[in-house]
C-alpha cells in the first residue's frame, strides 16, 4: 500500500521533495528543496507540517548541508561538524517549539560524531550523513506500520471509524498513526467506512485528512465536528481513533482540541477510543496530563478562513490548540509495541520499556 | 435595554425595515421592503431569518398587501380578503416549509375576517390589518421578555455562560430566547461573560451572536465548538443556555447540530444546561424527540466557507442541520410561563396550559 503513495518527505535525486501542505487540498504541490535554507524556509513556513514529518525533513536538511560542504584535502572532520552543527541550528530555528525538530537534527548529529570518533574520513561522514536522515526516515515509516498492525486488530469488520484531527501520510514521513490504522483496516479489507471531522479551527481534517483518504480510496464522508455527537447516539460510530501531541505516564492524553468532548460523548454511548501514537509521544516523567499549559493560538484562526472574515472585527477569541482527556475515556492506547490497556501507568511503562529494548538491538543511525 | 436597540424586523414610515442578516458580520446593512414581493424575496433569500422574526416579516407583509390594496367605493370586503389571501399564498411560498411563517401569516388572515363578520369597512380592514401585524411582533417581544426574566433568575452572578448557535434580537423581533436571557442578566449586573459557539457549519454563532452581544457590550469571547470541553473542563462553564427548534411533550430539544454533544459534557462536568423557548416551541402531540427525522442540508455548508472551498473537490460530505438531545441532559427549560424542570411531562404541559390561559385572556390579534 504505502509504496504506491507519494511520500511527503522523501530524498530524490539529490534533493528533499515535499508535498507543500499550505495548497491542499485544493492543489497537489510537489516542492523540492536543494538548499538548507530552502529547507528552514519549508518548515518554518508550514508546507511541510507534523511532528515526524518535520523531524524527517530537518534530518534530510543536514544531508543537504553535508553534500554542499566542500571537500578538500585540507578540510578537517571539525571543520565538517561544525559546518553541520551550523546547519542545525539553522534548521532548528525555524519551528523552535517543534521538540520533534531538535530531536531528528541531534540524532543525526550524535550519529556523525559517533562514525568521526571511530575515524571516518569527511568524504565518508558526508555520506553517513545522508545514511542517518534516510535511516531516521524509514524508523518512523516502521514504526507507523507496526502501530498500524496493531490498531487493525482492534478494527471489527464492517465498522465506521471516527476520526479527529489529520494523522496519516502528511503528518509523518508515510502511512501515519490513527490514520495508519485506517489504512491497514482499509487493506485488510474490513469494509470500514470513515466519519472525518472537519476539526476546526485548522481545519486538518477538511484539508488534509479527507483528501488523503479520497486518495487512498478509503469511503468516508466529511463532517463538521458538531455533527459527531448526533452519530454516536444514532448508533453510527463504532470506534473513534485520534493521534496525540504527548501522552502523560498516567495515560492522560494531550491531542488536538476538541478530543476531549470526542472522548466523553464516545464513553456516553460506550463507544470505544484509542488514541495511536509512537511510543516516543508517550513521556513517562510527564505524570498526568490536566496539568500541561495549553498553547494559545492566533485569533485569526477563528476569525478567518482563508483569508476570508467570517466574524465582526475585533471579536474577542479565545483560541486553545490543544486539549487534555483523562485516562478514564480512554479505551486504549495502540503504539508500535502492542495495544496499551487500563491500567496506563503498567502499560505504558512496559511499551517504553520495549521500545527502548528494540532501539539498542537496532543498529544506530 | 431593547428600547435602544435596532429592531431586526420593525415597521417604520409605512414599510418594513430589516436588518439584512446575510451581510453580517462585516456589514450592518438595513433594507427596507416597500411591496409583498420586496417582502418575499427577503424572506427568500434570508435577507430575515429564525422562526419568529421570519413570522413577523411575513405578518407586516400583509400589512404592505392590505395598504396597497385600492380602496374605491365599489371595492368588497370579498374583494378585499380575497387579495390579503393571495399575498399570504405568495409570502408563505418563500419557505414553504418555515412552520412559523404560515402560522403568523394565519393568525393574521384569520383576525381580519372575524373583523370582516364584525362588519368592519374595506378601509378599517386595511387598518386592522396593520394592527394585527403590529400584535403578533409584540406579542413575540412580551413573550422573550418574560422568559429572559424567568431565565435571568438562574444565572448566578459572576457566570460564564455558554451558548450555542443565535438565539437573540435577530433571530426574533427582539430580544430573543438564550440570547434573551443573557440580555437580562447583563443588565441586572450580574457581571456575566458568554463563550460564543462559533456553530459550524454556517457559523450563526460567528457571524450572527458574536455581533449582537459586542453590540450589546456583553463581555464575551468567541470559541471554535471543539474548545467548548475543553473550557468546562477547566471549571470555566457555570451553565450552558441554547434555544430549540423543537420541544417533546417529555423534554428531549431537537436544536442545532452540536447540542447534544455540548449537553453530555455539561453533564459530565456537573454544568447546569437550559434550553430557552416560547411554548410555542413546545409540542405535546410529539412524544418523544429521538424519533424525529434530521433534516440534511447542503454538502457545500461544509465544503465551502463565504465561497472559499475548505475541502476537497468531490469530497462526500454528511451535514445533518440538527440533533435532538434527550431530556436526561437537560436541567431545565426555561418558557414565558416559567422554568420547567424534570418530570417535563408534567411541566411542560402545565407551561402550555398556562400559556393558552393566557392567549385567551389577552384580546385577540
Amino acid at each position: 500500500m504505502a509504496t504506491d503513495r507519494m511520500r511527503s518527505v522523501l530524498w530524490k535525486d539529490d534533493g528533499l521533495q515535499l508535498i507543500d501542505q499550505r495548497m491542499l487540498p485544493t492543489e497537489l504541490v510537489v516542492m523540492r528543496c536543494e538548499t538548507v535554507e530552502q529547507v528552514m524556509i519549508a518548515i518554518r513556513d508550514m508546507a511541510v507540517r507534523g511532528a515526524p514529518a518535520i523531524g524527517a525533513a530537518g534530518a534530510f536538511g543536514l544531508a543537504i548541508a553535508a553534500n554542499a560542504f566542500v571537500v578538500t584535502e585540507s578540510a578537517t572532520v571539525d571543520a565538517f561538524l561544525k559546518a553541520i552543527e551550523e546547519a542545525k541550528a539553522f534548521i532548528d530555528a525555524a519551528r523552535p517549539t517543534a521538540v520533534n525538530l531538535t530531536w531528528a537534527t541531534e540524532r543525526v548529529v550524535q550519529a556523525i560524531k559517533r562514525r568521526a570518533e571511530q575515524g571516518l574520513t569527511v568524504s565518508e561522514l558526508v555520506k553517513h550523513t545522508l545514511v542517518a536522515a534516510q535511516a531516521l526516515a524509514e524508523e518512523d515509516v516502521d514504526i507507523n506500520r507496526r502501530l498500524s498492525e496493531f490498531g487493525a486488530s482492534i478494527v471489527k469488520p464492517g465498522s465506521n471509524i471516527l476520526h479527529h484531527c489529520n494523522t496519516g501520510a502528511l503528518a509523518t514521513v508515510d502511512i501515519g498513526t490513527a490514520i495508519g490504522v485506517i489504512y491497514e483496516s482499509h487493506k485488510q479489507g474490513k469494509n470500514i467506512h470513515v466519519w472525518v471531522d472537519e476539526t476546526r479551527p485548522r481545519l486538518q481534517g477538511a484539508r488534509l485528512s479527507a483528501w488523503e483518504l479520497m486518495r487512498e480510496g478509503v469511503p468516508m464522508h466529511l463532517i463538521a465536528d458538531n455533527a459527531a455527537g448526533y452519530l454516536m447516539l444514532a448508533g453510527k460510530v463504532d470506534v473513534v481513533l485520534f493521534g496525540a501531541d504527548r501522552v502523560a505516564a498516567n495515560g492522560d492524553v494531550v491531542n488536538k482540541i476538541g478530543t476531549y468532548k470526542l472522548a466523553v460523548v464516545a464513553k456516553e454511548n460506550k463507544i470505544p477510543v484509542f488514541a495511536c501514537v509512537p511510543t516516543s509521544t508517550i513521556d513517562l516523567t510527564f505524570e498526568e496530563g490536566l496539568t500541561i499549559p495549553i498553547e494559545e493560538r492566533s485569533e485569526e484562526e477563528v476569525t478567518c478562513i482563508r483569508g476570508v472574515r467570517i466574524a465582526p472585527e475585533n471579536c474577542p477569541v479565545f483560541n486553545p490548540a490543544f486539549d487534555a482527556t483523562p485516562n478514564q475515556y480512554l479505551t486504549g492506547i495502540i503504539t508500535e509495541e502492542g495495544i496499551c490497556y487500563p491500567p496506563f501507568n503498567e502499560s505504558l511503562a512496559k511499551a517504553k520499556a520495549a521500545a527502548e529494548a528494540r532501539m539498542k538491538q537496532q543498529q544506530e543511525l
